[in-house]
């Protein structure tokens, strides 16, 4: 099933390229603040999926073309993000542009950090750079990992029952010396969606398929085969530390060939078996604070 | 006023030594899920304060002592922290216990980070460590601030604005060279209460002062004068990069003092004009994982 979130927190199932309402059902409501209708359905997905099901056969629908897509988890408990999960970009950062600002760890013995949930966006929604003068602003294409159950300690062997979907994420970064977290969490930083795909249309997650276009022209391409910390092994980590909930989100981490973005740049993500966005690159006005000019000039203590 | 969270999510006013519920007036649920109760109070504080007063005045109270105090916000938007933020704490980690740890930017320049919203804890919740063999697992003394106000590029003059109250906070931390986030955000690595204090109540945002104790014993002694970014530059800083949402709650860095807990250990925060709390320190179980060994083996990629 492809769960979306429309017109200001409306909960709907996708069929082909109509839109089901079913905000009713979610127990959600257009406009309630703070936006956790997604949340608290995916929570409840098992009292709630067999009236969707009845819904998505017996309700009527309307083209996906005359509502606005939003991300579809708008206020998780948190965004995990995984650093330096492929090998061929560990190399690209060492040795190419970003040289110096890798870490030498890998996921393996890195770990995780987070994104803010401010920073997530959707697929109507554009990517909005800050104006950091001199700074490289780059794409990361990763696959969303959408947690469905609530746990703590969670083995490899139960890892795939914590997965409630997947969603397209771009995981948007400053480069440069500051704390990662801060150079990952500007607003619209998180691009996510069109939808979130449930786990049961996906056969086998060790074989999930991802490719970004920039204007039309192929960069980066991947597969889960190659992760260095893969599906399970995210969630045993993760879920070491934290309590997982329903409505966390995993970015599982970037292939090779990230690359600066500037305004009216034109993105597209494809995950196979999962859907596709759009989005448009612009600069924006706001973002610009001492701190970026302060480590850019290489002021230590 | 004095803001608590107790009994599964109830909302409740401090007043003395006894608490008013106003779960009613804050249009919260005890047992609601997720647990944003305390987030909607706040951003609808002008129009809901009235009642409150009200009901501080007429209502019924118990005695504090009957109830389970809770961490006062606990599913907000984003814990943001920042880290290096006094001096002395910076001269600590370069040439004490955290030799070769920290970062050598200051926060000036560092920036911030985030805790994962899962690791907030309350005042009679213990501290529960991680069973991470010949890893020290410190404490740090912290003011939070929690933001009342929704928005972006707040300006320092505007800061005062977006600043609800204030809580006592402890952000524990496992010493290593993983992702600091990963190791800052086990579940009970942040201790918040034992309430909120309303900003009104304190009339110098830089003459806040703060001490901790361990088992009797003062370790950390601190005054938000000497912060090296300060409450307004904090709030410009990160709105800068982020929406701030009513209920986010800022860590603000700690003083020097910081230092490994143990099994059995007894910490007191104590904040004038604001509260204080004492906390258990407890041995887990959970939070083992092979990411641990390997970094602690200095592997590289």
């Amino acid at each position: 099933m492809k769960l979306v979130t429309f017109d200001q927190g409306r909960i709907g199932i996708v069929a082909g390229e109509r839109v089901i309402d079913v905000t009713d059902l979610a127990d959600a409501q257009s406009g309630a603040w703070p936006p956790v209708g997604m949340v608290r359905l995916i929570a409840e997905w098992k009292q709630r999926g067999g009236a969707l099901r009845d819904a998505l056969a017996n309700r009527k629908a309307q083209p996906l073309a005359d509502v606005r897509l939003e991300a579809p988890v708008q206020w998780p408990n948190k965004v995990i993000a995984f650093p330096a999960n492929y090998h061929a970009h560990i190399d690209e950062m060492k040795h190419g542009t970003g040289s110096g600002v890798i870490s030498t760890f890998k996921a393996s013995g890195q770990g995780f950090f987070l994104k803010a949930s401010s920073s997530l966006s959707g697929p109507a929604d554009d990517i909005v750079l800050p104006p950091l003068a001199g700074r490289e602003i780059h794409h990361e294409c990763e696959l969303g990992i959408v947690i469905g159950k609530r746990g703590r300690g969670a083995t490899r062997a139960e890892a795939r029952d914590y997965v409630f979907g997947f969603t397209c994420l771009l995981d948007m970064v400053v480069r440069g010396k500051e704390e990662r977290v801060m150079r990952k969490s500007f607003d619209t930083f998180c691009p996510t969606g069109p939808w979130i795909v449930t786990a049961d249309e996906i056969a086998d997650f060790d074989a999930i398929t991802m490719r970004l276009y920039v204007n039309g022209e192929e960069r980066q391409r991947a597969s889960t085969r190659d992760l260095i910390v893969d599906i399970p092994e995210m969630i045993a980590m993760s879920s070491a530390v934290m309590t997982l909930e329903p409505g966390d989100i995993i970015a599982s981490g970037t292939p090779a060939g990230v690359g600066p973005v500037v305004d009216g740049d034109v993105l597209d993500i494809v995950i196979d078996g999962i859907g596709a966005m759009t989005l448009r690159v612009r600069q924006g006005e706001l973002g610009a604070h001492p701190v970026w000019d302060e480590a850019k000039a290489g002021l230590a203590v």
